[in-house]
């Protein structure tokens, strides 16, 4: 359980500061990518080096580590203490855990992603969505998510945040982000409410460009100012800004180019923490960003991060030393202003308790971690966990010609309409999963892939070809740079290529956006399913055939 | 010049109308793709015993037949005399001459877009627009041009009419397309005004679903309504309507899905004919699209086509015939009906002198041809024409740094970052030709269209690479399924990889979407150009090298 700090607690961070030096209060305020390092753990000597070159605060770890180590949490949590034993100031290790530990970590638990939670709807859920997140991430070394969400869909076009967040509704977002905000805090892992101030208007990518959040204070007050202001009341140890503009609250010789939240004091300083009231660790989104970098050149683009009431940079890249150096030396940033930052951080580190490393760097309030897992009772629950969310969200949004649920023993010939093929992706986005399973229970299965020619059902219909049902799944990853996470391409072929057929009314599955009908609305059935979370998969199978019900409640509106 | 009908061509009708069976007056309403018969110019008792068959009206020549044929007009004029000659009652050939008889056929004159043209918003152009595809057009043979459109792009995300329409505004519009129409007709040249009740308000795309134009009674009647009725005073002789959904116009039991305007007779008898007044011929967009293929099983999309009041169906495939003589038997479709349209059809081929045809099948009103091109002073007119289009067309959208025009004495070294790449595309679409015409003009051009890692333009700044101009072309392929004209896939990431440079500041040129700064709103510089026509590129390097001035004003409103 986390709680306010000790006064000796208070003691250490005071003396803390005391001991360092300039560079090494900057470092508090950047966070690695420990991913662009080339260490081993074994290059103790280099390691070394570097730290006491650029002492940085903390280290994130993403998806290149994950990518190129085994996977397994006993190797994390190995590389980790590495890091902690050679630094001379304990480190933080956040992930982008937003769907569990095993976002970060392949052996660990990856539940279904926030919408699904929020399809289940379920408090007590999304405070075990957090604990075990927690549990799991702290036995791998982490001691901060970069998670949860606390955006609202509110424009269906956005292609950042389709899956990533907890829907459309202020109320249902505050209350689950808070129970999960809980649930890991609870358990030692800090949360991170993001990104503020609020993604889900604007119909662009702040990978791409600085979005735009344009709606008028009134308006935000009810929606993203009562999520926020819950999430604080709810005990959030930091918040992220996004590459995020939000117009109203700029003066008026702002307005003219977007001003991404995280360089505008108006928004960290003004809003964040005098309005809202918030006194935590505010960290940027990731600034090597399209929404970041056109602000202005290097110097100009940290030095207004830093001013705006930024503590911790995300990914500034070693540079950012030689810059905060000068600005410090030339007045652009004071002492006190650097001072406040450094306390916070230190604040933060001393309520998760990581002054009391041991001197192999290990973190002894962490759970018992077990080579690569975690005692397989508590795995388990975790499973359980994640296997109820993925069972208690699948959504049937349109049943109108009554065919779901179906009948197994009148079905043994199905045909797939792949609208597009995720053959390829990250561990958790295999469409082909889906046909894989559709074969296990012993259905004989056509996948249909190649939309030229256009008529290829059509012909296939007139050479007497039929099946007791037809699937017609759709995904699009998140992060592919799509820029919308519509239909195109390949897959806007597909659409129009499986109305040629005459008999065939596939039943939809959207194994990505819930507004699949904008683009598709002539489909008879449609189920959400929101992600191709493995569980989630045999689930959705599951209902089709009437084997569990329907549980899942759109979490967002949809006039269908 | 075309008139109304003399007594003579009056009982040419009637005559002609007396003589047909049932199955030939159903053959007057179909049009039929030439590129889907297998048939060469050659097998004249195979073409004989086609038309026999199936005894259809009017052809449609397109895309396939452009690109098996060397694209000559003379091979064009020589196909279609010959089906005239084998066909019992006179054909109408039509294409969609959208941006000139180049449309069609490669060795004639392409005009750039009709978004190009209202850029240049010269009434005297337009109707030379429409001449010209006229002269060229009937000189190969045409006789029908489903062109010009209409429609109002009043939805920046629509992804149809993106450069193929005249605007945003509908009183330019009306007069542009009304200027258009008058060339072509005044010409011997059938005009289409497109696709009624009006495309640009939806998202979507027809090809793929239908599309709705969800404008109120009142704002329908100011835009789309206003068009239209200005179209029609011009003299149109044919309307198409699209697969698009008007809901106002529909009666309350109607409205639960999409009712495309190809199937209401409240839009094509009521809104178009009674209320709007049009007495010629209506066709319907293609028959084989998505927007279409939904509505029904075939027999009942057929149907409902005809009985809503629609003449011609384009490519209903020849299935139709048993359709409509069924119809027919039964009662679904009277004889009047039918009788209905084939005169109107007849009417217009009348007006267009088809019947005059010798025994060649040689249309003498049309101009004359000399092997595959006009006599040189005709298409040295029409090349006049489109490359005042492509000169007074090119729009300076941008220039808060001042950059253009470029001195061309300080600038031999540039970079072009290709935002996409379309080296394979139609004849039209090469963005390639954009880095000839630099390197033609002597510069040194280094070119990036790699966009992984991120960071390349960064690292070669660093490397102490500098050029004195960069330039960030865009263009996306309409008809490309891509169901969006934004920049998406590898073009958003082109956008993100961009600003990693600290000192590139890159000169953007659209060749397609005139919104491109929606998607790229930090570019200081930015000229709108609407197409990769070949004289549209060469003028678009002119006017940034300040050797002739930006003439064109933006012909949708953009908020900069």
């Amino acid at each position: 359980m986390l709680k306010g700090l000790s006064e000796e607690e208070q003691r250490w961070v005071e003396r803390t500061m005391n001991s360092m030096t300039l560079r090494e209060k900057i470092g508090q305020t950047m966070q690695d990518h420990a991913g662009r390092l080339p260490f081993k753990e074994a290059d103790e000597d280099k390691i070394t080096a570097y730290l006491e070159r650029y002492p940085v605060g903390s280290f994130f770890i993403g998806g290149e580590i994950i990518l190129k180590a085994a996977g397994k949490a006993g190797d994390y949590r190995r590389w980790i203490e590495t890091y902690q034993k050679l630094s001379r100031y304990p480190l933080l290790f956040s992930g982008d855990l937003e769907f569990g530990a095993g976002s970060a970590v392949r052996s660990l638990t990856a539940f279904p992603p926030l919408l699904a939670l929020a399809a289940a709807d379920d408090g007590a859920l999304a405070y075990e969505y957090g604990k075990y997140t927690a549990l799991e991430g702290r036995a791998a070394g982490f001691t901060w998510a970069l998670a949860p969400g606390m955006d609202l869909l509110l424009n269906w076009l956005n292609p950042v945040i389709t899956t990533r967040c907890l829907g459309d509704n202020p109320e249902r977002t505050a209350r689950l982000a808070s129970a999960i905000i809980r649930g890991m805090q609870d358990h030692g892992l800090a949360a991170c409410a993001k990104h503020f101030p609020g993604d889900g208007v604007d119909f662009r990518d702040q990978h791409i460009i600085t979005t735009v959040n344009d709606l008028s204070e009134a308006e935000w007050l009810t929606t993203y100012g009562e999520v926020t202001s819950r999430v604080i009341k709810a005990g959030v140890l930091s918040v992220m800004t996004g590459h995020i503009a939000l117009p109203w609250a700029e003066s008026a010789d702002r307005t003219e180019a977007p001003v991404p939240a995280t360089v505008s004091s108006a928004i960290t300083n003004g809003l964040l923490r005098e309005r809202l009231g918030f006194d935590g660790v505010v960290i940027s989104d990731a600034l090597d960003m399209g929404g970041f970098l056109s602000w202005g050149d290097y110097k100009r683009r940290i030095i207004d991060c830093f001013a705006a009431g930024t503590d911790v940079l995300l990914w500034p890249d070693t540079r950012y030393f030689e810059v905060m150096e000068q600005a410090i030396g030339d007045g652009a940033i004071t002492m006190e202003r650097l001072d406040q930052s450094v306390r916070r951080i230190l604040e933060m580190k001393a309520r998760l308790g990581v002054q009391h490393l041991d001197e192999r760097g290990r973190d002894n309030q962490a759970l018992e971690l077990f080579d690569d897992r975690l005692a397989p009772e508590r795995t388990a629950e975790a499973l359980r966990v994640g296997a109820e969310i993925a069972r208690r969200s699948v959504t049937l949004v349109r049943n109108r010609a009554g065919i779901l649920p179906l009948e197994a023993a009148s079905v043994s010939k199905v045909l797939v309409i792949m609208l597009n093929k995720v053959t390829e992706g990250r561990q958790f986005e295999k469409m082909g999963r889906f046909v894989e399973l559709l074969r296990a229970r012993g259905l004989e299965v056509d996948v249909l892939d190649q939309f030229e020619p256009l008529s290829t059902l059509r012909t296939w219909e007139e050479a007497g070809k039929s099946w007791d049902a037809a699937f017609m799944p759709y995904f699009m990853p998140l992060h592919g740079m799509m820029n919308t996470a519509r239909p195109v391409g390949d897959a806007a072929k597909a659409i129009w290529a499986m109305q040629h057929a005459e008999t065939i009314r596939p039943i939809g599955i959207s194994f990505s956006t819930p507004y699949l009908l904008k683009d598709i609305p002539f489909l008879d059935t449609l189920v959400n399913a929101y992600s191709l979370h493995e569980e989630t998969i045999e689930y959705t199978i599951k209902a089709i055939f009437g084997e569990i019900p329907f549980e899942g409640k759109s979490p967002v509106e949809l006039t269908i």
